[in-house]
């Protein structure tokens, strides 16, 4: 079984972030290396890392690459350090995970005020590969929880890319399936491709067959038609933020199987890790919903579908109302049912 | 208003059929002639021309078509003819329009025994007209019932392609939309764009921008998201083929889209001529669904958009449950609600 790695670091705190180029995959595997924060940026924004976990990783070493041209000066250093971080903070909106790592290095940055300048960019790229690490963790102990809800031949669906590249290495949603083949539990994965941009067809059918998992391919379409064949006995995704209520935002068309998956009596799981959670917002009806080009629609395959003009709605996300959430895996547990107390007692428990 | 000909029959008995090559659509807009048997069937089978009707239409022509080159012998001519209507049937088993129209064809030729070869002919491609003109009327009928369900103001969803396209002129779903233009109604269109194949954003899209209506392009994956913020207050979409009870086979996802629309309490119809029904099928549990190539997923627009070697699950389509049907809307009147009383009473009604 190979490895995949999605992001490395290579070099000391004067190094550069290599990673694997997600929208050249599933036809060419190819690793770039980014030596500038608008590379970095522009990664992001073009999704050529992306996943929540993998962007806030991407992120904490983006804060790393952009200060390597920092003025040598404190009180300059840290305005550039603030320049740095706002600019990353924009390159994906609504993924949390984003602001959770850049105020990481904040903080990383802030408890190094004093010391001399090359220390805090030791300091930063420590904090960095810390976040990695704990990622890497995180997404094993999700797979053990996640695993544990499964048993030998079941079918599952899953939405999008929650795969090892949307993370460190084992992911959150197909941790739970890679976990549950190392403990010689045999699943059947069906894959929504994942319109507009393809993550499922692209990236998690490219994850789970390199790894020797069964996997079907489907259009997002005919979710619906594999639940009422009973192909499917549970349905997991990963999350890009979940509400304190547990309202959870996703890739589009989210929402629309969990819905179908309560219709057909499965149950839907989200597997994600506490990071994901901005306990701040209250529901999902405080979830931005980022609106994305009309030609990912339109012009999505590198050849025009759909005729020159016509009008386009392109949400990126939906927000799946906790109701429809029978659990949410993360990597202190599985609360379930999904509610306001339950998720608050799971982080009171710290 | 530009008129839009599916298909045209040019010249007498000896003619060819000319029809609009649907798989060109959006970015070309040409027209192909047919003078083979062949290359209707091919025609058929490749969806150059498709939908339920446009299918029936164009096998009658067909016939006439591989008529041409029948031995002057009456026996002989009579072998040749069933070879035509058991060739040109096998080129899309789940249309029951195919079937029908053949049967007409069949009886037409019946009828004609003993007469001379060339009023044989000339007697078919009446019918093959016949058939045709019916089906232009069939159209606007249910094009008048259909736009009484709806208001000014209102916001529809449709999937696939039940437009002019896939008949001889108005369409079916898409002949209630223009039909309620032509009375003074503002809808606005939401347009699955209908994955594997795209119907929705390369046929009716275009068909409804050319005919100057309000149409928005979305994902499949979208539709709950515009059904849950209130965006359409219906659906409408055409079927393949409907039996006795009401469970209605059309494209695939049409299934997801009536459990979504029964979710968020949003009236589901179907729209079909009586054509469409197959009153010898009990229920959808006889409907056999057609499993189409793995490319038309993972190759679907000329570039790899999968890796290799993956399993793919593909039917063409999928079976609505009568109880998720609020009516069915035909050139005779709504059946509503759609029970199996309801259905046998319209067709006693002739």
């Amino acid at each position: 079984m190979e490895k995949i790695e999605t992001l490395r670091w290579l070099g000391d705190a004067d190094g550069r972030l290599a990673l694997i180029d997600q929208t050249l995959l599933p036809v060419a595997f190819e690793e770039i290396e980014l030596t500038t924060v608008e590379q970095v940026w522009e990664a992001i924004k073009k999704l050529r890392v992306r996943g929540a976990p993998a962007i806030g990783i991407a992120a904490a070493y983006g804060v790393c690459v952009g200060l390597q041209t920092a003025p040598a000066e404190e009180e300059a250093f840290f305005v550039r350090f603030r320049e740095v971080v706002d600019y990353l903070a924009g390159s994906r909106p609504t993924a949390v995970n984003l602001f959770w790592a850049l105020d990481r290095m904040t903080a990383a940055a802030e408890k190094q005020r004093g010391a001399p300048l090359d220390a805090i960019r030791a300091a930063l790229l420590q904090e960095a590969q810390q976040i990695h690490e704990e990622d890497r963790a995180m997404c094993h102990a999700i797979g053990r929880y996640g695993a544990d809800l499964l048993t030998d031949g079941q079918g599952v669906l899953t939405h999008c890319n929650a795969g090892g590249l949307a993370t460190a290495e084992y992911g959150t949603a197909l941790s739970v399936f890679f976990t549950a083949q190392d403990l010689g539990k045999q699943l059947s994965i069906y894959v929504d491709e994942t319109r507009p941009l393809l993550q499922g067809a692209r990236l998690t059918a490219w994850e789970l067959t390199r790894r020797g998992i069964d996997a079907t391919l489907i259009c997002d379409s005919m979710a619906a038609q594999v639940m009422r064949e009973g192909k499917v006995q549970a349905v997991i995704t990963g999350a890009d933020r979940i509400a304190a209520n547990g309202d959870s935002a996703n890739k589009i068309g989210t929402y629309s199987i969990a819905v179908l998956a309560q219709a057909h009596g499965i149950p839907f799981y989200i597997a994600a890790p506490t990071t994901t959670f901005d306990l701040a917002i209250e529901s999902g009806a405080e979830i931005p919903i980022e609106q994305r080009a009309s030609e990912e629609i339109t012009h999505g395959f590198g050849r025009q579908t759909a005729p020159d003009g016509v009008k386009v709605y392109n949400p990126a996300f939906d927000v799946t109302p906790a109701e429809y959430i029978r659990g949410i895996i993360t990597e202190r547990g599985v609360i379930q049912p999904v509610t306001r107390e339950g998720i608050a007692q799971l982080f009171a428990s710290t």
